[in-house]
């Protein structure tokens, strides 16, 4: 459909209604061979499939036709962001999942510790998992020790035997080729810039592994540091600037949350479970207006090509539907952020099932929540992007365009 | 949807072949609370209903996800005008209404006689309804008298209190704010630029409006003029260049002929009822190759929240479907510029259901001509900009493009 950028936010305007986003990750499927029906069709939901009649049905196409999404542009789409235009770096990703406030100086980067032997080849590419209180240990002697010339250097511990790079100078480039070989029994990877004007930057990155690499030599197990996704930061506007949305992200995943960060939602500390998330989201009711709970049980299920763990995900989470509407949210939006069928064990390009409930919503053909009835629905199939655009439009939260 | 500007331009040809648009304004609704069928669901309409199982159906989407169009955007679209790159402002609206012949050294503007007190604050926003008589009087006075250096004055009666104010000029700007407050008891605003390149224009209409108020000041009732919708005229390419139509506007609300003028049709005067519209049509037949009929009843209870109104109004308009047909239009395209569902009172972004009659016409499964049955249909949802490319291809007036 048309896209107009600029648009939408010269219409916004505000008012006192609640949006929710109920986002179940990965939430669409593929029948696998031996049945005719999806994950969604197979699986009992009847608080989603009697939602559905009562709302605006449609299909997610996350980023474009055959375009399989990562999280970032998955959750970029449904915040009503262009995913390409603000297509996010692994290593900003990262930074935001722990909420390191990153400024437009900076070039961040996954590290994982790894043990490499004394040729310096690589025998343990996750320094055997070593727990989050020793990288946290070994993330301080870096900082401690290590010292670049003309830029800051920030070590970050992730998790395990993850941690964040991060260099903070003038004119710093993230065009950096991944250090890590991805295999055993070879050397680390030099720093090598994929562009011209990023040389200067694999060097600063280069004196950082050297250094890492003395300051870790007398460790057993994470002697030396690969990295990976090298991305400059490039501020976003945020949520609220653009959309007039105070906007509370209660989802537990620090991918989930990195998004949710980037784009200037507050984040809520990591909650036990779905029930506690909407709790949460009723307690704080008043404060916000844009609500985005986030389920991952569905995309792991996925993941996992596990076809009945994933329809039984998704009947716990249908469960939770009459919880979320008792809070009366003007506009209630469940989809995900993308598929993840259990017959491909990944993430894909198909369209993800979306239900729009709100007082104003047009009911189309829908008889259930799921791929071949959302097909039926008023919605008709609609880029992720302008789900945002349609939900601000029903809370009526959108001024009139032209005379 | 793809667009390419300038393609379909490129492929026209020309031929006898005629196009008969039969716009019923806002046409698109939403059920109300205590049933579950919109107004053209619940309206009794056989013979656009049997059309509809004849025809390719579909629903267009006037702007954008979620974005509520004015007239002017909506009416653009409908005529294979980009409604966003092409949004009109109020002033050059209202003065196409009146047929004004605008330049591109124009800035137009509306504006209200109004009645203020002896300390200038306003007393009556629309000077006691004064006739359109009265405002031809004064409107002749303010032409005779005022006198504003280095561009010429227009003042054009519209209607009752309503006047149309064109300067024009050298490098003059329609970024400026209404000087009208909204509101009795204060003084009229002064006019300010919203630019710092608009400054000089602001001084001139501001001389514009101190002299008016000098020479209506012994006038009982309208002794002042109120501004709003400044807009500096752009001329557009006509329908006639863009698709070699010669088009017959066939409208009686000024802001649909003013929409169809500034696209360059032929603007009929105005006609008692949409009977006579089709009964001058049929006189025309052989004039022109593009008709546009508009009927305004639709939009008008939808905006009075009527919804056994703008039922009525449907199936009456449905009764006229059998004598547009008799003329026998290679391409009839029934739809609307907008929703207007009486549920909201106002126009909305709800998609309008299309149908489009040709003899190659691809038939969909739309077994009736409403909200939900166009979602069946073959055309699926498209952006209204893309109406005219389809109506011109029916009628066989595109070459093929490419080799």
């Amino acid at each position: 459909m048309s896209y107009y950028p600029g648009l939408i936010e010269s219409l916004v305007t505000k008012n006192d209604t609640k949006i929710v986003y109920f986002i179940m990750d990965g939430l669409g499927g593929l029948p696998v061979d031996d049945r005719r029906a999806t994950e969604l069709e197979v699986a009992v939901t009847p608080n989603l499939d009697e939602l559905a009649r009562r709302s605006s049905c449609g299909l997610l196409v996350p980023v474009a036709a055959g375009v399989t999404p990562g999280s970032g542009p998955g959750h970029f789409g449904l915040f009503g962001y262009d995913p390409v235009e603000n297509n996010v770096g692994r290593g900003v990703l990262e930074a935001a999942g722990i909420g390191f406030p990153l400024t437009d100086r900076d070039v961040a980067v996954r590290g994982n510790f790894a043990t490499v032997d004394r040729e310096g080849k690589i025998i343990d590419r996750r320094a055997g998992r070593l727990s989050t209180e020793e990288n946290q240990r070994v993330c301080k002697k870096l900082r401690e020790n290590v010292k670049v010339p003309g830029v800051e250097v920030f070590v970050e511990t992730v998790k395990e035997h993850r941690l964040l790079v991060v260099l903070r100078g003038d004119d710093l480039s993230g065009d950096l080729a991944d250090t890590d070989p991805q295999t055993t029994g070879a050397a680390p990877l030099p720093v090598r810039a994929l562009k011209p004007e990023a040389e200067a930057t694999a060097r600063l990155f280069q004196q950082f592994v050297d250094q890492a690499a003395r300051v870790l030599a007398d460790e057993p197990r994470a002697n030396m540091v690969t990295l990976r996704g090298f991305a400059k930061h490039k501020p976003y506007p945020s949520i609220e600037k653009r959309f007039q949305l105070r906007s509370l992200c209660l989802a537990n995943y620090p991918m989930y949350r990195g998004v949710a960060f980037l784009v200037g939602m507050e984040i809520h500390p990591v909650l036990p479970d779905v029930p506690s998330q909407i709790r949460v989201m009723k307690e704080k009711w008043a404060d916000y207006d844009f609500f985005f709970q986030h389920a991952a049980t569905t995309d792991k299920t996925g993941e996992d090509g596990n076809f009945e763990g994933k329809v039984a995900a998704i009947e716990e989470l249908d469960a939770f539907v009459p919880e979320i509407l008792q809070a009366k949210p003007d506009v209630l939006v469940i989809t995900g952020d993308h598929s993840t069928p259990s017959a491909l064990s990944s993430h894909s390009w198909h369209p993800v099932p979306v239900l729009l409930h709100s007082r104003y919503s047009r009911i189309g053909g829908a008889t259930a929540f799921n791929e071949t009835e959302c097909a039926r629905g008023a919605l008709g199939m609609l880029p992720a992007r302008d789900l945002m655009p349609l939900a601000l439009a029903h809370a009526r939260r959108l001024m009139k365009f032209g005379a």
